[in-house]
This record gives structure tokens, sequence and C-alpha cells, in this order.
């Protein structure tokens, strides 16, 4: 097959689309399990377990931050996987690359949730979100412009734009990152800032005449 | 593809119903992890285990209860995206929000498995069955009103009973949260029932001549 | 579309597929958690090590028959889902309620690990192995001689053949359950014997003539 | 229909490859679950946490190395079944038990994070991957020599090529258990180095003609 690579075969990329979308969906259902249920004796008040309550906000922040940069990164992976034909080699030991990061993120989670002050966790929590977009970048460079998958009527200029953002996205981490030897609060800052840059990445745009021929084919 | 709103492009929900599925699949199965085997010493008797299972009577109400509430919100996430044609980005994102809280549920029932007879527990519960509703309530107005991503052939008149049941389960959930501060029996009597509403809501119709177009078309 | 019942609409029973799937793969595999790592103190010798293993034993048969049995009910609903066309109300929440019980798999494998030679557990084990082909039964017999859902060119014979065999299942279950009142011992080996003999169910057959319209409509 | 073996049934593996994906998903996010984060009591100094962090340096490795073994595990099944047609009842068994051993791995990962310097622990990883290629091993004979399950287009000198690979895999896995005898590094060794031997399996090759055939049918 390699000898056709715009060979267009529908459903190619489909199972590493479900493998994906399984490691997604439990990376993000899983964060779950760290909110912990406080454990109070008998005879607790309410009052007491409302206090209790407050202690596990932290964990909950981390939950609803890191569930959305899931997401985020989910929805940016799926708008880059309509727009190509098949998987490479390459591309898909990037993509086990990319999901071995994603799924660390229950863990980082989880460390960030309990010592939500420590420089280090707020580091490691960065470092994985760096090397998910880190290796995002790289595979979408891959394919956008060294290899054939994308479908030729995805115009240039759209590939291009895409690019600069994603490379942005890597470097907000990177920046952040560094910023927490200074102060961590800034790092938190671009940390929430991130993902709602990613959320309104453009879309990949057809070049209209090759879409023509593309509905014909089919 | 944005100048071709109804155009139907087959599988162009399936990546998002897949995600969704993950994640409903995960927060339901996940349930069971709050089901703890009781820990006995050495030398117990049948008569102490039997007691000691007692006590997980609660949690495994608890499971059986949010397991229903996590499949019923499936069943009717399953019967709207069957009609519609894809996702917006706003779509999309009240999904993916739809989806945080519906993977808040396995929490919220350890924790009321865990303080069974305390209002917050019963409280915290019906708050996030309230934001799932509500979320998806705010989703299938978009949908069925603002956008035009329902299939054509779906009926205004059975878009608009729909609508009235899915309203109708947010302010159940809402009332219920507030009968909390006269009693909880209340509470648990409505968040018992209002599930059990949403398994008959009536079907989407098609208008006949529509679908008849949409047969010809495919 | 309720108007027709015969009519063959592809992908109808596909999420309701991909639910299942998810649930019976995450319930299979969330069993590995209930094996736990041996600890020990530093020091320990290698064969404190090996002796401490062999406590797991019990968890590890516990596991394996519970995957199988897991696998084995997966087997046969993709068998029956293979040639139905579409869901109907009923079957949709029979379907649920097979799964909640699929899911409760995990709770009673890690009881009668813990307690394996507790008649309790073994009971436990046994009942909700039980309702799980219960159900089973209950939807194949809607799905097969009460609705209009079978492809129309499965033969009669084959359907009474299979149903013969699902309502043994369930008996033999149900004799399991009750002779544990006198040993244990023939409630596991029956236990052990049922999903072999549900491995082994015959073929849906099919229609030669009917087969052919098929052929020709598709 | 088991009276037409090379008739092309598109979807008959697809039930079969969502639940091994669902499985092959669960067992590599799994794994995050064993990466414990590290319990400080209050006031602690972030030189103590770094210290701390140090000593869950293992389970880290054992995380990415279980990690990328499952998702090569997964690569080679998913080339697999791009080529069958269909699952007979041997292959579906064949499976059943392959996605058995896929699912011990969090376990033994768990193992031999908690006891990485033990020859038992060492041993048990590299049983359940020596199993798990075994099995795989097995079932692939079966599907490229005894069945006629693979598309016939699949050249005999591809088909040869791979089982030798295959084979190959297997032994290095009982070598490097039996090396553990001598000492373990050697073990370590070629554990690290097989699964990047399985990266790099030749592709199945299509003769020409028959692939000509194929898409005149499809």
């Amino acid at each position: 097959m390699s000898h056709h690579p715009h060979f267009f075969l529908p459903g190619a990329t489909k199972r590493m689309e479900a493998l994906s979308d399984g490691v997604f969906a439990i990376a993000a259902t899983l964060l779950v399990l760290e909110i912990k249920v406080p454990e109070l004796e008998k005879g607790f008040t309410q009052k007491e377990l409302l206090h209790e309550m407050g202690k596990i906000l932290p964990s909950l922040i981390a939950f609803v931050f890191s569930f959305l940069n899931i997401l985020v990164f989910w929805v940016n992976h799926d708008a880059i996987n309509k727009v190509i034909t098949r998987y490479d080699t390459k591309t898909t030991y990037l993509n086990l690359v990319f999901l071995l990061f994603i799924s660390l993120i229950p863990f980082t989670t989880s460390f960030i949730s309990r010592y939500h002050e420590s420089l280090i966790a707020i580091t490691c929590y960065g470092v994985v979100l760096f090397f998910c977009s880190a290796v995002a970048a790289v595979m979408y460079h891959h394919l956008a412009f060294r290899s054939n998958l994308f479908m030729q009527a995805v115009t240039m200029k759209s590939r291009k734009k895409i690019w600069k953002q994603v490379v942005t996205g890597s470097v907000f981490f990177a920046i952040a990152i560094a910023c927490g030897l200074i102060t961590v609060y800034i790092t938190i800052f671009i940390y929430a800032l991130t993902p709602i840059s990613f959320m309104f990445l453009p879309q990949l745009d057809f070049d209209s005449a090759e879409e023509e021929k593309l509905k014909l084919q089919s």
C-alpha cells in the first residue's frame, strides 16, 4: 500500500482513533479517583464535614483544570485526524508517545492536588503538559509538511497558520515552567491561559477545487 | 466545510460519540470501586460477615442509582446524536463540560455512600446531577433551535416537546436540592423519580416528506 | 422510524455496542486491581516473598475465572448483536440492566478473593452471574420471539436451539447457588463448567433464500 | 455464513477490535495508578520532597516500559487485524486469552515497581510478556497458515517473514527469563530490546494481481 501514498483508505485511521479516544477518556475519567471523600469519625457535625470538604477544593480545581486540558488536546487531535488519510510508522509511534504523556496527567494532577504550594509539583505538572504539546507539535510538523498524509485539499496557508499556534502553545508551557523560578503565580496563570488559547485554533481550510475532486471520487 | 451547514457528513459525529461513550462507560464502571469488601480478622463467623455486608447496602443502593442515572443520560445523549449532522465548536465544548459533570458522579456517589444521612452529601450529589441536566438542556436548546445541526426532517413540534421535558428534568433536580432544607426524604424521593421520568422521553419525529428526500440522497 | 420495523438501518446498534464494549472491557480490566502486590518490610528474603506470593493465588484464580466469564458473556452478546437490526426501548433498558450486573463482577470477584472459603461470598458471586444470564435470557427471548428486531433470515429453528441453551445457563447458576447449602465444592464445580458450556453455543443459522434477498438489498 | 469463508464482510472484525482497543487502552492507562504520590508530613522542605520523588523513579521507568510494551503489542495486533476478513471461534478465544495476559501487565508492573531488585518480580514480569507473545504467535500461526481468514492477496512470503519475527520475540522473552538464574541484568537488557525489535516488523505485502481484484470487488 505504501506505493499509493495519496490513496484514500476509509477507516485507515479508525483503530488508532479508537485507541486514542480510549486513552483520552480513561485519563480524563480516572482523574476523579484523586478526589478523596473526607474521612470523619462518627458523631461529626455538618460544620466539621463542610470544613473537611473545603480541603478537597484544590483537588477539585486540579480535576477541572486537568479534565479540560485533556479534552482540549482531544479536540485538536480530532481536528487533525479528520484531515489525514492514514498513519505511517513515524506518526504511529509519535502518537503513542503523545498518549504516554497524556496518561501521565492523572499522576501529576494527583501530585499537584496534594502539594499545591510546592514548586516541584507545579513544575512536574507543567513538564508533562509541555511534553504533550511538544510531541503533538513534532507530529503535526511531520504530518503537515514532511509527509503526504494530509488530504491534498488542505491549503498550505492554513497548515502554516496552525503550525504557528501549535508551536506557541509549547513555548508558553516552557515559559510558564521557567517563570516558576521567579514566582509560581505567573506559572499558574500561564497554565490556565494556554489551554484556552488552544480552544480557538483556526480551522484547516480546504482548497475548493481540490475539495470538488474529493467529492467526485467518493 | 462550514459553508455547507446542512451537508450530511456520515461519521462526522463519530469520534465525539466514541469519546462520550468512553467517559459514560468508565464513569459507570468505576462506581463499583466504591463498594468496598468488608475487612474482617481471621476467625470471623458467617454471621459477622453477613452483618458487615449489611453495612455496604448504602453503597450498593448508591451504585445502582448512579449507574442508572449515568445510563439514562447516555440513552438521551444517544437519541440526540442520532439526529444531528455534525458538531460545531459550541456544541463540542458544551458536550465536554457535560462529560466533566458526568465524570464527577463517581465522586459524589462515593460521598453519598459514606455520609448517606448528611444533608451536605445529598446536596452535592444533586448539584452534580443538576449541572449534568442543565448543561444538557443548554446543549439541546442550541442544537434544536439556534443552530442548523439537527437533521431538517426533525419536526419542530417534537423538538419543542422534548425541550419541555429536558427543562422539567433540570427544574426537578433544582427543586429536590431546595427541598433538602426542609427534609432530605423528599429530596431522595425526587432524585429517584427524575431519571425514571427521563426514561420515557417522547421520540423525535421525522417529517415524512423530508425523510423521503433524505433516503433518496443517501 | 418505528413504522418500518424491518428496515435495516446500518449502524443503528453501533453506539449501544460501543457502550457495552466499554463496560465489558473496563469490568474485565479493572479486575486486575484486585490482585494486590504483597507488602514486605525491608530485608525480606526471596523465600518470604515467594511465600507471600502464594497468598495471592486465590485472587489470581478469581481474576482468570471472572475475566473469562465476562468475555464469554461478551462473545454471546456480540453474536446476538450481529443479527439484530436495531434496539427498541425495552431491549435498550434490558441491556443497561445487564451491563449493571456485568459491572458488579469486579466487586464479587474482590469479595470471593478475600473470603474464598465463605459460603456468603461464593453465593454473592453466583447471584451476580445468575442475574447476568437471567437478564440476558429475558433480553434474548424478547429479541427472538416477541419483537421483530432479529433479521428475518434467522431461522426459527436456530432461535429455539439457542434459547434452550441460554435458559440452561441460568438454571445451572441457580442450581449451583442452591448446592452451596449442601457443599460449596459442587457450587464451584458448576460455576467453572457453566461458562465453558456457553462457549460453544450453536450459531444462529440463516435461511438461504432470505439471505439472498438481504444481499441484493445491500 | 460459514459456507463462504473468503467472503469479505466489512465490519466483521470491528467489535472484537473495539473490545481489544478498550482492554489495551485501559491496561495502558491504569498503569499510572501504580505511580504513588509521596506522602510527607506538614512542614516538609522542597529538598525532602525531591528526595521522596527520587524513590518513585523505578515506578516511572516501569510505567514507561510497560506502556510501550502494551502499545507495541497493539500496533502488531492492529497490523494483523487489517488483513483478516473475520474471526472464527478459535481466533476469538485465542484473542481473549491474549487480552487476559495483556490485562495482567498492570499487576506485574506494580510488582516490579515495588520489588525492582527481586528475581521473582522480574521473572513474573517476563512470564506475562512471554505468554502475551506466545499466545499472539499461536494466533498468528492459525490465521496465516491454518485458516483462510487472511485476505488472499497477502503473499505467503511476507506471512513467513513475519512468522519468524513473532517466534523470535517469544524465544527472546524465554531466554531473558532463563538468564535471570545467572544475572538479572541480562534479563532486563533483553526485556528492553525485545519490544524495540517488535517495533520494526516487516509489513505484510499484497500480491498486486490479487489486490486489483479486491479493489474491483469493493
